[in-house]
């Protein structure tokens, strides 16, 4: 794969590797550094003139870090006459920042993706943003990739008799419905709903689950704590074992040890768009490196990247006859 | 109101001369005229030198034409050296466009946000988006109204006894939630919910309604299609009667005539951001125009608006004590 | 002819259709709809990532529909990564709104330059602009054709013995000089010019013209106002006939009525960058479809466009020998 | 007058002395100083702080030093933290750069408004722009003043008995119309065209001169070519005597020479938008510094600078009764 | 101080309630929280409708977390309509970065500079930058104090007999010549230079220093590596005693340890634009506060900044007589 | 080479020739021309449409009128469609202006970054800035080459024994002795420093320099004054001869008269960035036009220009094995 020049920042080099073997190619060498006021510094060691650069960096814990780093190797890929720079960042955890639910405040989600042009970037390659809304928020083209394929191979390949796709929040079923039908499952989701004083008003599962098995979809999965509440209600409601499927497993706090704890919880699946935790060997990691390595291609060759996708996402899936405006 | 200038489109005169009764101010004079070959012209009657300039215009049929006629009016005010133009769209219809569903599709709500920072706004003046996300589309600053209150005042005013506040759509059920809080009453939802496909896997109502007067709240009811389904789905579950609340009443199609016919629905009532349907004078309408009126005051003395709505808005209700970040 | 991607709005599918012909492809689909509350949406059916795209839409009544259509176009190419996106804008009508002639006055011709811009364009492609200096609004490279060459061909083919070639307006007359160039014909001018309470100043024909056959050119006819008012005087100093040429022939109101009833009137010749009118079969419309086609063939392979112009129009003569500075 | 600071370029200090006398202020010091390696440089000498600054310098001879001046004092004001930066620009004549009359021709009178933006200009003050489109090319407000009211006052206390207003190109005939009707002159127009090879094709005068006092005018004169030729063609029609009148008087090369030598021309009148001419005493300059005082009073104070031109130019007039836009 | 309203960050809320007390007003409360995920939000508490934003936030280390909070208080201000927003940075410890000193390196100085615009930021009120060059970085106004004068103060009152001032580094002696002029002393300065692969080649102190009393003067100290050569270099040139004095005391790493350790240094002076090291009781610490306090209080009544300075640094000192051009 | 088109502006056509002799193409032709009014006006003689572009001017006297020409010719590539526009200008001698030294005061070498990416430039190519930090005022990506290598090429074949070099001021003396590192001689520097009030305090030369001959090395000559002063010194220090050497050889006002008079300097070599005096016949002028053509080559084909200059300049020496960050 000629004039594509491939970087990683520090916050998931694991990742960045997978990506280049499968593009049967190398990470590029970055020099990442540290002032001793604390401030960072970037050097690129690979001519990327007139080349096609991507960085891949995730924005995980230690995020104020990893978003500085990206920003820095970007403005130096720009400042060395790169072609295009595309920002690889198969989690961007600022999704979560998408609304003002309150006065005078930040709005991070659109400020980090006007960083991100402001330092040089072309275009960003990412997967699952919190609400599909953030996409707007960027002023360059995004490519937005989803798991659901591979996790549904992977479910594909286990025995789904007597199951059932829950989603934990009613409001964000859409993904689970789709899982759904790509596993050949009915769906069912808690609709639980939490009052900004913290009652919670409406409290039941929509949909059959009474002696299924359960697996519960979410897209990430931070503390857990969503995940405990639905495996409780389910268990309430006579499910006979959950497990649970996520696309970014950021296990943050206490989530492992919680998780791992729950007798009910038969297993959890995530995929590596996140280093994974340490200290689990029993969580079952999906790698969705093959799909950003197939993405990177597609996008270097100018080949469709939705095509990727039909069959999985009915967004991706090819239009009907094109009906006329009028 | 010294230094203010209000100038209307022509979607919704009465609203604007409404504002400005409240105000007690008058709207300023604008031409509107059209070249012989439809192209769209402005020009502002009154001196805007160094003035606040708000431009009232909701985006409602004709939409493109009042979209023009709205950003060559904020292009004639900065042509014309107005200190800040605020662009009052009591309807901010393209939010309907705010995401990606499906490959290379437009995404009008965040392209309008940029044409209307192109023509000059420094300021968008609008009531309740179609998903708090596309308040991030703009770049410029967003006051973002909601008629919950005002709606409130009404029903308050009614016989409340054995309601119950329902949402069409359990995903978008937090405007119900708050609406039922603000009334003292309980909430329910529909959980209809539409593949790609148009099979529907999902539909029932959650809460409790049977026996029980429905308010039935939507944002928007543009052919009033979903509102006839759940009025249906809450006939069947035993409600007494349903009456129909919303903010942006556009009746478009036959949806006058549809909702008109519905025996089981007792009453409709909407704002007026958007000009009344014709034709229809069961037709209960609320005039949101003092709020803007209050909010453009504010805004022009500096005042804080989300003060407005304490009490109304969890989004605007005073934040407990300061917590630190650490 | 590849990596070439051109769509069509539905402003003049026809036009589209005979460049494509020439070009020996085909117009790539594109779904255009309008949700409920007449908001308008555009999806790019065939994939455009990394290619050079061409949008073809004049804007044509109804303009601010076709406007709109051409800039969710322009949107949705943009978010799907096109390398290039050149919008093909036959007739810019905009550019009738050139000056500020009154106080407080939009300019649209500039504003609709930059909302293009701001959609996302990379260089615009059009034909005879109202007046040169519009080229100056937009901040794109902008490759202006003009269709005297092929109107002139169509004339050398007629009998052109005692002929003179008329500007209706001797301010605008460098056309009609030009035009007469290229048929080997004198040239005259009407010299009528409106003061702003529309009192008459100045009335004669500059130029020889009795006894002659004219050919009154113009570069864009609406309402034929001004056409009428030229032939009448031509017929007052003894003119034998009187043919009108025109580029954009929009033909709006009664003009079609008005034009076929004259009797001095021997001929309309036009061309296509506008939808004929229904109802006059006896139009002659000289298709410039092959000079875009040309046009679009040589901006995507790098060849000079001037050059096509060589011998038609001075602007593109090739210059004589490179005069040093100093 | 307070907060307002008025500085001059080194390009016409006397305009700017007297616009100050007419304010009751005076003009700011400024340093301007020139690098050994020809550089040059500007320091602002008084605070600006929050301050609306005003910057006057017309663009004359020798122009790319007297614009590179107003482009380092713009820079220092912003970067001085003023609140408002006008450029008076009395004479733009990069407006003479207004179209692309040739293949890849630079366009200089839009690159110039592109380059007083990015320096930091809010607005620009100026009169008499060559084409009233090159308004368009600046994206800052453009108050553009006329100097017909002044030149008319003068002309008013001289015998105009038998007179005609003359513009020397008919395709500019629209000021010395709107002149003529403010002596209450007729109007006449030369209707001389030039073709690409310099062939005249058209030569003559369109209007009734014979035996009149003709009052020639122009917007600005350079070396004087056209108004010579003018001058002549004018005495073959039996002219009695001619009087020259122009807002820009630069009076290059040998138009002075020239000029003075004809004794067929009785009188010349311009402006002090430029510096006059040394060795001419006979020249009449009527100033426009009161006017551009006036101006600026009137921006400094938020109050109309149309109102100023009323009765004076059309374009200022009062409209007529609002008309609707339907 | 009506209509002013100012916040900090968390990185030093000592100073900026210093600086508040000063101004007889208070710091205004925000909210700083984390989510789950790590990533940062920003609530201010205050109205900031049309005020004036004053964010106090100084560049420390962790300072990839203190950069983030500052860009995520300017959103939120902007979003929230304030008037103008003052980043108050007493440290931009990012100005290290200020060259590129290595093919394909980051450009970490202008890079934050844009970031800041980008976020909303209208002006920078800073002192003493790394090299002065960087104020070149900001495309907003940047107001640059300098600490030399409240650091002469205190030096004044102790015994300056046979003192000596002492720049580690000739090549930015320019400080150290100011404030030797300060106190009335004479400098001094090491020559030091280092090659890139660590060879010395010129090593000598340059000015007279034996049997003086050295007061060491530098911009920031990190690690303190350099005061420390310098000081060995001075004993070995029979230097009686070492003061140390410096802007930016960031006693990273050992520094404090290293500095303390060392006999030969009798007194570290530092100022307080960053928190000062913890378990340093002997460190001395002369606060800036009052003199941000009283530029924020000029830059907001509009009077000059650099008046502040007058006598201090030759920089602010009044120009002499006006010199012309030319 | 295909598909490069090299533009010369009027300010050095000699070195464009022998750019272009080396990448064996030719200077495409330009026609410059001035309106009579003064404005300057560019047209590129040559189809640009996709090609890359390159536009050769050094800012040397008449430095205004020269950089007037380079704006327009950038705008006449980029409004003909250039793909991307190269600026190569070997001497930027705006770098002078690169820090406030006073209040209120311009700065030019940020300007003019920022005039030249308004103009449409893609990039610039450069040699040896006045200070490192002024390629951080550009928004565009900078490459800046240094003669350093050739001039030492023309020094090894000179006889070296005994030789020191000096550099005039300490502070810049990075140059100086990266170039003794390149010719294997030690090196010295003057300490020489002015005070604000022209008082010089420190004076010396720091090195040994007795009994040997000193190469004196600066980045510019323009008056020569600095030179001769550190001739003086060398003189009294006990030099036996001095050379001089410079990138950047203007030798303006009575340089070349004040140079050749000193009995005591040897010989001045200097490279051909800018156009050689007249009237020096003993001046040794080292070509960096290969170099230039060699970068030109280089940038076009993608390859890495920092490569041309390993084991020439420290900062473009390959680095050692990329460390990690933490």
């Amino acid at each position: 794969m000629k004039d594509i020049v491939i970087f990683s920042g520090s916050a998931h080099q694991t990742f960045a590797n997978q990506i280049c073997e499968h593009l049967g190619t190398r990470v590029s060498p970055v020099r990442l550094s540290r002032f001793s006021n604390d401030c960072l510094q970037a050097q690129l060691l690979t001519n990327v003139r007139q080349r096609d650069v991507y960085i891949i960096q995730p924005l995980v814990p230690r995020t104020q870090e990893h978003l500085m780093e990206l920003l820095l190797m970007i403005d130096a890929a720009r400042g060395a006459s790169a072609a295009q720079i595309t920002a690889v960042i198969p989690h961007y955890s600022y999704a979560r920042s998408d609304k003002k639910d309150a006065s005078r405040i930040s709005l991070g989600g659109r400020l980090v993706a006007d960083l991100l042009v402001t330092a040089g970037v072309s275009r960003v390659l990412t997967m699952q943003l919190h609400s599909p809304q953030v996409q707007g928020f960027f002023s360059c083209p995004v490519d937005q990739l989803t798991a659901l394929g591979v996790l549904a191979d992977h479910f594909r390949a286990t025995d789904l008799s007597n199951g059932v796709v829950v989603s934990p929040d009613l409001g964000n079923a859409k993904n689970a419905t789709q899982f759904a039908r790509l596993l050949g499952l009915p769906v069912a989701a808690g609709s639980k709903r939490r009052l900004a004083d913290d009652r919670v008003v409406v409290d039941s599962i929509v949909g059959d689950v009474t002696g299924r098995h359960a697996i519960v979809l979410d897209d990430e999965i931070a503390t857990g704590g969503s995940i405990l509440e639905i495996t409780q209600r389910l268990r309430d409601f006579g499910v006979l074992s959950v497990t649970v499927a996520c696309t970014h497993g950021l296990f943050a706090g206490r989530a492992v040890e919680r998780l791992r704890a729950n007798d009910f919880i038969d297993n959890v699946v995530a995929t590596d768009t996140v280093p994974p935790p340490t200290g689990w060997p029993e969580l079952t990691t999906i790698s969705v490196a093959p799909l950003f390595a197939e993405a990177i291609g597609r996008i270097h060759q100018g080949r469709s990247v939705s095509k990727l996708f039909q069959g999985v996402d009915p967004v991706y899936a090819p239009p009907t006859a094109p009906a006329g405006l009028f």
